[in-house]
């Protein structure tokens, strides 16, 4: 075992091309110079986000943007409908509450998606409710919620849809303009193929219109400042140059495979992870809605998770993703985002085996490698 | 197919760490600094070698080394014994007809290793022979020969031994002093995870003594000049400094691998390649004496096997290395020697197998790892 492999949902690997990028030499930030870098990944990450609004590029890890994402729409004593299926559901309820904000929380089992009527139903219940908080994917159950359904209900509301998209911008097509989604957030350590260090947000026009009602307090994560950073070419406070300087490579890597391309890729390495797992015997947390981020794997109940996971990660040096409060010790989250290709699945199910294996359960070896190949090779291109 | 994979025996993948180092500036080498680089690097040789002596590094490919192997020890009209059972034992020849030495050419048939009882009649009939040239491991037919049994025969007579290692050194054992090998030759490309640019070889002291009598011209690759720079932690020509860097990790690597270790990792992944290949219905070129550095398979004969090679490399990003001369399109070679591990031969597998039923072969998916799988299982650590 002399190889690292990271499989889990954030931090994700980094490509050799970005690494590189990250050890270009630092350039002072209020240049012109950096002014174009900014400007081009503006663009880059415009097509990503499916919007003409900008982009804000933050230096701080998801959970700033987040933050920022109530600050800049709410005012205390505001009401808020936050969806909780999972450790990031719960986080938006934590930071809502700590502006005091009223939250109308609409809880789901873990491992299971929100279903939307309830989402509607509490639109009719709170119509005062600033908005709607909720993930695009749960990465701590890896369930997928029905995002675009739930945009067609607030946007015929004056309920803002804010939507945290750290496991699922770059993973599949989330098109907020199209799809009608206010507040769309994402981080640097996902599908960007970056370390963590960067967050992203943007905010629709009626969004922008609520920023300017919010009365919550911010400084840092002052919206309006940052949009009037972008169009300077600039940002509010000193920016992560050489984080920046690896986005603009993780861009144009993500627009040369072609976005497409990318989402099939993702999607792909999903299904082929889901078919090795069950091939093995085992079964999915999500099997209902699962993300095509990652993939949570019940373990069977004769196996001691969380040594599992730990025996994975410091002996055979494959980190996957462990379960979090309740589901410590009964799943293992499989990543499949990023800088993730077809074999990087084999491995993770290769790894699985054997440690299975190693720990008394019985695994057919080889089986959910098969079972997974039979799909990737779907992606395999054509000869010739 | 996002990702590329490395799996030829030379260039072998470089680790992360070594890159780092390759990245450092470059110092001046007529500097204590550097001396105290090269005097750390040297005692690592001589640990890798198996030997007292010193390793002469050389700036240049393992051909150079080779070259110097003939050019230090003959001289005109001197008779020399050349294995020759591969596209390297051919080089050998080459070289010696070269500067007009007369080559007694042991023929052995591509796959196989060549029998010891034809070196000691060999050696029977040209008593006054030079030297016995020869591989350790032939890349080209994955083939190791009895290079052991055949260091106990010339140990008794004048003639010397001379082994290219180049597949061979970090592989497996090759302890030299032990052995009675005379001359050992090695790459920086190989076992020792470095890019290609740096020859090593080392002299028994007999060999040395024969440096003395050799009559054949040398310039760069003088032997004994080199020997002078080993003495005062130098080399006589300008060294390739940034690789030296990098040698300077890797053998700190291998070390804290531990030798025993590092054999046994090799063995294991070729036994678990080995086992995956035939689980697929296929069959091994050298299966009588398979090297421990790369595995050479018989393709089906109704797939195209230069199609499927470079459909591996262009179209999957898997570099195999095919077949040379009259192997071309007939066999594979996929390696597992310097920076590779267990998921490597996983990946490796799993890349034919996709590619063998991408091109129409019957392949069980999955057969081929889940066998290797059971091997590689054999090198997971203890729990707890």
């Amino acid at each position: 075992m002399i190889k690292s492999y990271l499989l889990a949902p954030g931090p994700t690997p980094v490509p050799p091309e970005v690494l590189t990028a990250l050890a270009k030499p630092v350039i002072h930030h209020r240049t012109p110079q950096f002014g174009a870098v900014l400007a081009k990944v503006q663009q880059g990450l415009r097509e990503l986000f499916g919007t003409t609004e900008d982009v804000l590029i933050l230096a701080s890890s998801g959970t700033g943007a987040m933050e920022g994402s109530v600050t800049n729409l709410c005012s205390p004593g505001d009401e808020v409908i936050v969806v909780n299926g999972g450790k990031f559901g719960e986080r938006w309820t934590k930071i809502c509450q700590t502006y005091g904000i009223t939250v109308r929380e609409i809880r789901v089992e873990w491992g299971r998606a929100v279903a939307w009527q309830m989402v509607e139903t509490a639109l009719k219940e709170f119509p005062k409710a600033r908005a709607v908080y909720m993930q695009a994917s749960e990465t701590s159950t890896c369930a997928l919620h029905p995002v675009a359904k739930i945009a067609e209900l607030t946007r015929h509301t004056d309920t803002l849809l804010v939507v945290d998209g750290i496991t699922a911008v770059g993973v599949l097509p989330m098109p907020m303009d199209q799809l009608g989604i206010d507040v769309l957030v994402t981080g640097s350590q996902k599908a960007l193929m970056l370390p963590p260090g960067l967050a992203f947000v943007a905010l629709s026009p009626r969004a922008w219109a609520a920023t300017e009602q919010a009365k919550l307090p911010r400084f840092y994560f002052d919206f309006k400042r940052e949009k009037k950073g972008v169009a300077e070419k600039s940002t509010a406070w000193t920016p992560a140059i050489s984080l920046i300087n690896g986005l603009d490579v993780a861009l144009d890597m993500m627009r040369t495979e072609g976005w497409d391309n990318l989402y099939a890729r993702h999607d792909r390495c999903a299904r082929a992870t889901r078919a090795g797992v069950r091939a093995l015997g085992l079964s999915l947390l999500a099997a209902e809605s699962p993300s095509p981020a990652a993939t949570a794997v019940n373990l069977p109940t004769n196996v001691d998770g969380s040594a599992l996971f730990k025996y994975l990660r410091d002996k055979m040096q494959v980190t996957f993703a462990g379960g979090q409060d309740q589901l410590k010790g009964k799943i293992i989250r499989l990543s499949h985002l990023g800088y993730v290709g077809a074999f990087d699945v084999v491995v993770g199910l290769s790894a699985l085996e054997l440690a299975l294996t190693h720990f008394g359960a019985k695994v057919d070896l080889g089986a959910g490698v098969g079972a997974a190949e039979k799909i990737l090779g779907e992606g395999l291109p054509a000869r010739g």
